[in-house]
């Protein structure tokens, strides 16, 4: 049968989704954790790359495999074999031909940073601080230049090589949260190497006062990085949310 | 000079606040960051022994040197110096005889616990998870049983030998917040050895139906520490808010 996995991660301790020689992977120790449980060999396949350091709220991975746990139960017994920072919450029997990745239709991203000069040490991890103040609305205002289908080359780092650097993004909202946070949260059909680093970068820039929010017009046609603002760090990145089509089965599954 | 500081920390990689043959802690930490920065050995004085991977939101130390360096630029020197789950605030000039421990008149704890059957990865090592449901008001009641000046032996784990078990406790309040977290907080003139994660337990089991709110009083009556719920453990809890009278220089710093 094929089993989808809805999965959260703290990625400070790995080096992104995908199995790496060297350094562990959420890839590998899903893997490992399913094989014990179930006592045969599996192969997990991810909604996405994420790179070391980067965080997912939401998480969907799927495999193959004899399993006799019922689905309800299958959470807590995969937990039970994974490390804290790893947390399965729901499971669901898929369609044969479901793929996580192949089938995901859309991403929301979310970037956490927070205006300080001084550091917070509950925030260490999770959230980047910007040692400037930030204006949210200019932010918000800047962030709407994004949102359309469009070139992002400007706001992308040189990895493996792609045929378009076109995508199409459905909504870029900047707003506040608890504990003086700025959530920026980024929703697409696809993103290229190191995007959503380089949007939250470039919107510093709005938001420090270095940029015009009509500024990110300009930039995003030159297809140019070097006019955009820095790719921040991963610590503040995580995948928030994701999108199937025709898969009722992963349907909101709680939390909590 | 008698230099006062306003600090915050994430004590899940220390063996509490004082210094501690068998492994580093936060006293060793800022103690070796004064005395490096300011080229002098220090005694740095704090306002409470807090446990092993206890939490502080705000701490106040306090430490007797020369220093040339301006007061508002001491934060982010003594943080160049410091390990980022510990990040200092706020610096003053203090009179000769003031001291964070002895001065200090009340003190807030906070303990977040979130009620769920499936671990959250981002809550690790800063909020406790409670396995069953718990209902909020039910502990607001029973909580309200926690105030006033009484002995609190029941509510206590055998520490260093103290001459009295009473205290006074001027609020105890329950409260939801974000991330699914309930909050506990504790206000009082001093606080016997685990009372705040006792107190935590004992409210757990008002919340789960073990206990009525009413039997929080019997059990403070009772004087014994197996009438209580159980010693919560130390990730939850928070050194929140500390109270100085006739210290006007350590009047609100701003975290951010």
């Amino acid at each position: 049968m094929n089993i989808a996995l809805i999965l959260a991660y703290n990625g400070t301790n790995y080096h992104g989704w995908q199995v790496q020689k060297n350094g562990s992977s959420i890839q590998e120790t899903l893997t490992g954790a399913a094989a014990r449980l179930l006592g045969q060999p599996v192969s997990v396949s991810g909604a996405g790359r994420t790179d070391a350091g980067v965080h997912a709220r939401r998480y969907v991975a799927n495999f193959h495999a004899d399993c006799t746990i019922p689905m309800p139960r299958l959470p807590l017994a995969l937990n039970a074999q994974l490390p804290e920072d790893i947390a399965v919450s729901g499971a669901a029997v898929v369609p044969e031909g479901f793929d996580a990745r192949f089938d995901c239709t859309k991403k929301e991203y979310a970037y956490y940073l927070y205006p300080s000069r001084l550091r917070d040490p509950f925030l260490s991890g999770r959230a980047y601080r910007y040692p400037y103040p930030l204006d949210i609305e200019r932010m918000q205002a800047g962030a709407q230049f994004f949102v359309g289908k469009q070139d992002f080359a400007a706001v992308r780092s040189i990895g493996t090589p792609v045929k378009s650097t076109v995508r199409t993004i459905f909504h870029c909202e900047v707003e506040p949260c608890e504990d003086n946070l700025i959530r920026i949260r980024v929703c697409g059909d696809g993103f290229l190497y190191n995007m959503v680093r380089a949007i939250a970068g470039t919107l510093t820039y709005v938001g420090s006062g270095k940029l015009a929010p009509a500024d990110v017009r300009v930039i995003l046609d030159s297809r140019s990085r070097e006019n955009a603002g820095p790719t921040l760090p991963a610590c503040g990145l995580f995948l928030n949310r994701l999108w199937y089509d025709h898969t009722p089965e992963l349907d909101p599954f709680p939390l909590h």
